[in-house]
């Protein structure tokens, strides 16, 4: 048993909480005495106590000379909770090993200066690609205060996202189908078009078997063209907020409003991306999960504004030139110009496999450099 | 050291030859004697020695009482080289295991026959589905007299095969190209529609580091409107199958015949597709690799007439919805009609996916349950 054994065990209780922490990051933790484990934690929620203390609570007197694995550097600040780095201290612990510093610059490495000045043992960096990927949407909307943005699609082998007559459901089978709602407890925020909305007439709620956290549902609507009668107004269950452009007529935006309701008007005619992550940046959304449809991701793409792509694809042919595809748009002219991604993880889900792939450095226009 | 070790290297020593040995199936062989391997062999080419043959040669007088491992039952004709089981019973073999039995039905079982009255122990199924799949493509053809028929797309993770300006170089990477020529090599035939020849002008043969064997090229040319420039009339590198229809000219057929170039014509004004893959089966072509482009593919769609499907996948993205994709013509208008496959084989080539899927039972035109 090494650093990286306990290390893998702190990232398995970060990531169980994904979802759940936001405006936070996932951490976890984990206590090693004399080889064995003595402690468990993980930030829950935010304004909850943080992995360490859940940690060093199940440790008890057993956290004296200790070693503790962390995700995330212990914080120094009195928040909504006391700095964790003194907690470690007060314990007598003698080691701590972290997996990745805080992404905060104004805060990164304070933790470890008030612990190694009372003497603890310090190692840095064990399994900290891990550890920050699973933290990218929290590290990504500090450093840019823009929600990280994910594109989905779900499409056929031959990339149809529905037959030449408009039938899509359905094309990807029901584990791929439960990805996508696991993906929703995770994010604080679905996009879709006002299409989609109008011809779908979606509920964009999380279901799974044991529940789960609906994100907020925010649609891209320029002339405020939305059905009155379209579900997400109606059914209370998640916050709906509508982005429309000048154009959209006040009697409208007032007739809709409600408690879940919220239309917010940008100051352009046409919707601007970058206005409508910095607006959603602002409202404390940090991680967006983009469901289409394919004007939408065309759009995402041609202002090269995602961070993540996550593909199902499913084992079946549907063929036709004229079938839809999920991104539309005019779409890029050269090959030189396309954008580039990396696979990062590929799938088997029931019949279907998933793909995710990030774009390449200096790929899209949103900052990945931390 | 089990049956299934040796089997598995059996199966290994056929899998080096595929490519060469049409119309033959690949086959390997080892002889073991008391747990250590004394001889190894495969069927090189058509009209040479069996697998058996190079295996029992190499072992010499370490045959007697020692166990063969071979993928395929050894055969009882006497045809171009005298019958295996003979040769078997004759260097006092002890005991045989084979992967799978002839799947000729009038030679099945008669090699075994012949050893098990020697008093040959005899054992048959090991690794039966791993030996069978090398030789898809002989056993269906054996079956059913047509090439077995292994559609080829690269596309881009949005499902694009090219920008809405129609550029395609290079989508996917060096090492998903080399195994498209590795994939040439393997097959007797390559066929592609005649636009592909008139707008690309490709040669279609087979470019690999260490050479290759160039499969037949065959073009699906209904109106016979072959540019008469076109590299694959005069390059003199494979035969040219042109397929036509009854309304191709005589005239322009005797202009572009010769020792290299062949014009098939059909007996319809359309060129109807199981008659192509008949009279490919008739002429020998015992495996047949489809590289489009979408019309083509779309075609082998609706007639549902192919056992393979190999798609690679480049991780960019392209978009535009009049940005071309890999099965064009009308298309399934139901999704209770398309296609079901299941994934056999998920690869990263470089930065690309190779996906390999074959359709489900019933799903298609082929027989393919043997």
């Amino acid at each position: 048993m090494n650093d990286e054994h306990f290390m893998k065990l702190a990232i398995e209780l970060a990531k169980a909480t994904q979802g759940q922490t936001s405006p936070n990051p996932v951490v976890g933790a984990v206590v090693v005495k004399d080889g064995a484990v003595v402690g468990m934690g993980a930030h829950l929620k935010a304004g909850q106590a943080h992995a360490e203390v859940h940690a060093l609570a199940m440790a008890g007197e057993q956290a004296n000379g200790a070693t503790l694995y962390v995700t995330l550097e212990p914080c120094a600040h009195y928040g909504k909770t006391p700095p964790c780095a003194n907690l470690v201290v007060e314990k007598k612990m003698k080691r701590v090993v972290i997996a990745s510093t805080d992404p905060n610059p104004l805060v990164a490495g304070k933790g470890i200066a008030i612990m190694k000045e009372a003497g603890i043992e310090i190692e840095v960096g064990v399994l900290e690609k891990e550890a920050t990927a699973l933290n990218d949407p929290f590290f990504h909307f500090i450093q840019t205060k823009l929600p990280f943005v994910t594109l989905k699609t779900a499409t056929s082998l031959d990339g149809k996202t529905a037959t030449y007559t408009g039938e899509s459901k359905w094309i990807t089978g029901e584990q791929a189908r439960l990805d996508v709602h696991q993906l929703r407890h995770q994010h604080d925020a679905i996009l879709v078009g006002i299409n989609t909305v109008n011809i779908d007439n979606p509920s964009l709620t999380t279901r799974l078997p044991g529940g789960g956290k609906n994100p907020v549902r925010v649609i891209l609507d320029t002339h405020l063209n939305i059905d009155e009668q379209a579900t997400i107004l109606h059914d209370q269950q998640a916050p709906t907020w509508i982005i429309v452009g000048q154009a959209a007529q006040s009697k409208k935006i007032e007739a809709i409003t409600n408690e879940f309701v919220r239309v917010i008007k940008l100051p352009t005619e046409q919707l601007l991306l970058k206005d409508v992550l910095r607006i959603l940046g602002e409202n404390g959304i940090t991680s967006l999960f983009v469901e289409g449809g394919s004007t939408v991701h065309g759009t995402f793409l041609k202002e090269k504004l995602f961070n993540q792509m996550i593909t199902y694809i499913a084992p079946k042919l549907i063929g036709g030139s004229k079938a839809p595809t999920s991104f539309g748009g005019e779409g890029i002219a050269s090959m030189s110009e396309v954008v580039d991604l990396e696979i990062t993880l590929v799938q088997q889900l029931g019949q279907d496999l998933k793909i995710v792939a990030v774009p390449k450095e200096g790929e899209t226009n949103v900052y990945r450099d931390y």
